[in-house]
């Protein structure tokens, strides 16, 4: 199976623009939509589903914590029921304003800190994945690569979750599999690395760590990014290598 | 066909209490639920859903402009294309919550600034019944029965959509079916002149308005009031006359 | 020199209403007032300030994380520079608008989840001692009286701040000084405890630990509630048996 | 006296960036800034305030609507308590966080839809001047220079107000002295006629409006843009103009 590109979009907000929604469409499979929480006004849902459907991409909800000043990347102390209903309110949203336009919302991946809370803890983890079996519809959950995947998928398949796991092309990984911080050297890569990177996951299977042990990886999809030209140039290099 | 009951509900909002929902909930027909624009957050609105599926009581969908502070009251001068948009969200938002409870929104009765502009103002009305008309399964609209219900059923039957007319219970109609505005005196009935006003409804399907004209309302349901003891009274006694 | 009484006042917001205030405003020396980020828009600040006013209570500012929906009892993890930013500009909203009263704001008592992150974590602390120190006149931070009160005044020292200390009349106390834990049976003492336990740090200046222990606290100030007719009539009895 | 220059900034909002703040300060006279409203979460006005105390420019405030996500063009029917109320708050704000960085805000320009409000409507104009009046330092509204200044001042100095009038550099004015409105042909003056405007009014005090009459028009201070380079360029000529 094809590794597949998926990346952050509509986060545009009110007069407030972000992102090159135009310019990455056309080379992406998957778009995380954000629901309103973090970004994405009621208008620009609406615009970037009608992209999504003209590249017929296929859409997925990208919901966070409420929290627009923080655009979403501060972890909230939320109860998990709490987190049950904010899932709830978002996919809803973006999934009825997706049907308004023929579109069908397939998977969820949370956004910002609510991601990291979900990666990092199991009560978090447990109310998303809770949030998507209560779904009146199969709705999949995009989550991050780990060596902890089988655990996940057992966790996943108890709630009758199907999973899509995601690598990042240009982070470099530690050897636990962690994604190395961004404070330290060598967190990001260039341009070249990244493309080693990626020919790597596509014909190995594995990543190479900072402490240059080999990691397998189950990766379904990679995170991509569309802040920029440089980015999408990027979208379009890591494609290439993608088709082999 | 019996006169219905609504009411609306859910309108708490995080730590802050509104309404006697649970005892309400009885005795209505149906709940225009809030959508997080004015009232209702993620969390009330799981409840109000779970109450009316209790009850079985007909959930229908009470969108706002997004006015917290103002609790949707205060007419915001929105672009047509806004007011489609924000009507989506708000209603798919309800729709999807009410579906991963098993129930389905099957109306949408627009609240406090939104439902005043749509009634006074064409181009608010267009961009209310062209969201209903552009979403994905069929939606009615709750609206004031008034003197132009045959020129609002044109408008809607263009748009393909049922339309439910509502009436006031408590309050005194002009001679030309408006409401009787708050700021005068008499626009609030008593409770015997209220009931009164039910039963002429219900019997003679007509209003007597301050100016003592007899008007013909095309009725199918009575607006009532959970706000507190008094109106949760009334609602059983409106019943009560409904019920002949 | 007399244990005061404080009160969250000013926690409605918009059409919500919350906490008998106008009750509750002749009996208490210091009022905590929110300032728009978990409760109180600037109308419901205005009235609340003119109350304080009215009965000469000391004026203070409750700011509080951004969380409307969550009443600012989340903890959100926030960069210490938006913590000062956010102190800043709720504690300069609350000040300019007691000033075109005649009225000056004298101290700060953070709110909820903001409270309890200062307490426990030194780098919260820090940021909210810093942002009162910046500001353009002196204003003192209320805090929980604990067994670090030494080791808070040297953090204070460093800033230039002045403290106030505040216990709580209706909480029991862990024998490390801490409150016991909500979720734990005794957590919060009945009238008669209640009643004791401010005799006791009136005349003793100490406090019974859940572990039977004698705790020395340094209390200035004792946090009660106005959330309802029996919470008024606790702080009318605390208030007498602080008078001797 | 000098024909000075204000522009809109600090219209940023977490991770939305907006205006070239940066390249604009500089050459600028009066900055006005967002208050948290429409745009400017507090890092963003403390960060603004800074700039501005750099350069040595004026600051005042930018109050608006409530209203975020319609970046506070959208006007809002606001009762004349709660534009002063959110007045108070907002001014109040900025103005405590400019003086813990030793400025102060010495004007208020409202904005967008409160600023057309306030220039059309009687009403929304008595409650901005009251709300500045009730301030607790003197506070100078910044309005339209219009033919119906004579009007404005005495209602000014009713409230003992000064008011500082703008015109604007880059539009096109009617012969009875509005801005030709933006959906209308020549709205929008192009390079050359908008530096022969600014000369005419340093020069002669006048405008030529759209139907060719010579507008007599007091003005203080003319509103420049900082949205792109191109704006950036544009203030930099005018300032040439205006300094002869």
């Amino acid at each position: 199976m094809t590794i597949k590109l998926n990346c952050d979009l509509g986060e545009s907000f009110g007069a407030w623009r972000m992102g090159l929604d135009t310019a990455v469409m056309p080379h992406i499979d998957q778009a995380n939509v954000a629901c309103g929480f973090h970004a994405g006004d009621p208008q620009v849902m609406r615009k970037t589903l009608n992209l999504a459907r003209e590249h017929q991409v296929t859409v997925g909800a990208h919901p966070a914590y409420p929290d627009l000043v923080g655009f979403g990347r501060r972890s909230l102390n939320c109860h998990p029921e709490e987190v049950v209903a904010l899932m709830h309110y978002q996919v809803s949203a973006l999934d009825g304003m997706a049907r308004v336009q023929g579109l069908d919302v397939s998977y969820v991946k949370p956004h910002g800190a609510l991601y990291n809370d979900m990666m990092a803890n199991a009560d978090v983890r447990r109310a998303v994945m809770q949030s998507l079996a209560e779904f009146h519809r199969p709705m999949a959950l995009m989550l991050q690569a780990t060596p902890a995947y089988k655990q996940h998928r057992e966790e996943a398949k108890e709630w009758g979750l199907d999973l899509i796991f995601e690598a990042f092309a240009d982070r470099c990984y530690e050897d636990d599999g962690r994604l190395r911080a961004r404070t330290k050297a060598g967190a990001v890569l260039n341009r070249e690395q990244m493309l080693k990177q990626v020919e790597q996951l596509r014909t190995e299977g594995t990543i190479s760590t900072f402490g240059r042990q080999t990691l397998e990886l189950e990766v379904d999809t990679l995170c991509v990014h569309g802040d920029n030209e440089e980015g999408v140039k990027a979208i379009r290099e890591i494609r290439e290598v993608l088709q082999g």
